[in-house]
């Protein structure tokens, strides 16, 4: 269908295409609102070529960082009791987004999928058990999405910290089962918060 | 939202959330995306700073290109006394993909929508009305969208070569193919009716 642009077009346009999201239609159309965008299109390329090296893992809690160590892992006024788990960058936005919570975090990246290639190893826990072994944490927040993988990464990390003497809480279940983390909306995630569940400890 | 990424991040996603179709949602995903996406990131970076210095204007009929002629400009083959006039390259690269047509075109880039400013002067049709003078045109096919703009467009265009000896066709409307007759609206089946087919007899 566009054999009849000019090279750099087509190539543009494939390239666009293999976003996520992205089918031909939009790619097409994007292609084209950007060829009279000069200022947008020197930004953008400036930017994705700049993005893949100058975005990094914190080496503390694996939150995406421009340095060593992320802004939540540089604050020193947040609570080092309390590390929350959460499977990306972009949860964690929105947690902090709530507003309730004040402690650290952990970022998983993956859930548990085996038939993908996802296992134990790839969630890299020896982090957060180097954290639990030297901070004076009393609770893990497991906030993962409760999908089925999620539950399953819930439940495999209750597991492996289980002879820890901590708290483990859970999410509530406010948000539906089966809704991606990243759709729910900010009161929903809140309530879910507040009444994460104790699968270990004592008291709430 | 997002107050919680890297600066780059932040900016990436501003940035992507400007481009039509995207919201904010869909530019967080896109960013993540790209993050670990090395060569995509080169790639689209290498390629959207190159965009809008590349892509010119065919000096005879205005599609894009990245010399003064367009490949169809430049193609000798073609059948010298029909121009189709269309609103945009992507409605000529789609005529091309039919197959049928072997003439020339002239792209508007625009339709006439005086509110939103897009007066007869934005048609620019000085560079069609200097084809008509100059090459040997016996037909031009108007093949803008049947839409207000479309037809208004259409309309004028056909006004404004009514004085040259040459035929002027506009693509027919009526119900698409595929589409049960019951769900086609009132508009386009009364112009569907208009402009029936004569499959057998001399008149209509």
């Amino acid at each position: 269908m566009n054999n009849f642009y000019p090279p750099i077009l087509q190539k543009l346009i494939k390239a666009l295409s293999s976003l996520p999201g992205i089918g031909e239609k939009s790619a097409n159309r994007l292609a084209l609102f950007l060829i009279s965008k000069v200022s947008l299109c020197e930004l953008l390329g400036d930017l994705l070529k700049e993005l893949p090296y100058k975005v990094k893992l914190c080496q503390i809690c694996r939150n995406f960082s421009e340095e060593h160590l992320c802004a939540i892992c540089k604050d020193e006024n947040r609570d080092p009791s309390k590390i929350c788990i959460v499977e990306s960058p972009w949860n964690l936005s929105q947690i902090e987004g709530v507003g309730i919570y004040r402690g650290y975090y952990y970022v998983l990246h993956y859930l548990l999928a085996p038939r993908e290639g996802f296992g134990p190893q790839e969630l890299g826990l020896e982090g957060l058990i180097r954290l639990i072994e030297n901070r004076p944490i009393k609770e893990v927040v497991l906030a993962l999405s409760p999908t089925l993988a999620g539950e399953a990464t819930s439940s495999y990390i209750a597991k492996v910290l289980e002879n820890y003497p901590i708290k483990i809480t859970k999410l509530a279940c406010g948000v539906p089962m089966g809704m991606e983390l990243q759709y729910a909306d900010t009161l929903t995630l809140k309530r879910a918060f507040l009444g994460r569940e104790v699968l270990k400890g004592t008291t709430r």
